[in-house]
């Protein structure tokens, strides 16, 4: 089964939780599993959007305790890891898609890429050596659908 | 949703197997779901057992690799951080059912007694303080369930 | 250059502390690096001992904060990984000496034992196949120098 | 004791090579210890410029083999965890000093600049938000200084 991260900063406002929404509501609907950082921001937005359209999501936190994860993942994976974790993240995926983004977003990006793995950002901060740009959900998704 | 691991050798005889895969289908009955190492033995037996049940199997791998987990996982993680996925395994997990086991098997048990978790170990090889042991899969499910 | 893991609990009596604490001085005295956990009772002790000999000392604590190593570091890896960092001091280890011990040395001397490498436990309170003990530091330390 | 992080790729040329080489010895001088990746390039000139000051330099490795490190490491961190070493570099230096460098250095810079440290960086190939950059290596190193 394809597995798709998707990355984002934890806070963000209205119109990125929208589109996050959006991303996670086509990939559901695609098939694919979800897999995001399980936090809040973009993470509990794309998680939603999957969870609305019957899709699986699974959080994999920084935190200990599973608990912490927001009520959108279908399973929670607990790594104690703190930023570690995004490295986790990024080998789980066969592709990601970043909704904006801050500094830990740049650092799965970054590895995602190192890695040969295909990385399309909506409304992206930084741009790094290829790295795609879409300009918005349905664009993103198609790009990490072949 | 509860989460319960299942640990093990990645190599085991018929009997284990057989056990392990009883010890899937019994977590899939109860409506939990199953963490995993997601490769062979009992890791692979308790996948295919919850997985004949129609639960959820999520398989957390040493490699970097999701391709080289069992055929038998819902959803892979890949974390590239070989024993250390052990620590994941049980953050992750709200309880833990071993299954004989070896050397991993016994540092997973090891730190979630640490971490307060319930372990409940069939055939175990090692005896920790505070783990429990069970005679067979039902009773090592109910001995988990509240 | 060698390097030997140190490997006990973050408490202990008196009696434990100084044989950690020789366990330590011996190390450095033949000249070998020593890693340990960088916290407190058979860690702070052999580290001690170490220091107190000339010696190099690196403690690879759980936590994201290096200065939350107890005072006997030479240089502190701070993981951030909790438990994880267990298998970072077996894997940095040529050969390890546990001195007592609860669930996290049991857990680092399984590991150890898995990737093949030597143990030698003072007054270990769990036996795991392969595991070689030892009546006191000197001894402990001539078993794992060739 | 401070400890300084040296970031950069596992290949250079000669001039990104010589750079890193001054880096290390300049950190050395200042009686700082130097940790980094203990692989080549970037890694292996900075190792080699604080040794021949004499220099304390911890290399943390992504692989469990401690001899896979370059020669110029006073002692060796095997994590066998791939690139989330990488966070762990971060978490144990006080500050970081980048010269050139790819992908996984950028997602050091970001996971340091996050967690609020101090970042240098020379010849760098991607501006972050934050980040110091700097003329030359005693430009650099008197930028962690203070």
């Amino acid at each position: 089964m394809k597995q798709i991260g998707v990355i984002g900063a934890s806070r963000c406002d209205a119109e990125i939780y929208e589109i996050a929404y959006e991303v996670g509501r086509l990939i559901a609907r695609r098939g694919y599993i979800l897999i995001n950082g399980g936090l809040g921001g973009v993470m509990e937005a794309s998680a939603k959007g999957a969870m609305d359209e019957g899709g699986l999501v699974i959080g994999v936190i920084p935190y200990s305790d599973k608990n912490l994860a927001n009520e959108y993942c279908t399973a929670v994976i607990a790594t104690n890891m703190g930023h570690a974790r995004n490295m986790i993240i990024v080998h789980s995926s066969d592709a990601l898609i970043a909704v904006d983004g801050g500094y830990g977003t740049v650092s799965e990006m970054a590895i995602a890429l190192k890695e040969g793995k295909r990385v399309v950002a909506i409304k992206p901060k930084v741009i790094l050596d290829g790295l795609l740009v879409a300009e918005n959900a349905e664009q993103a998704v198609d790009m990490i659908s072949d």
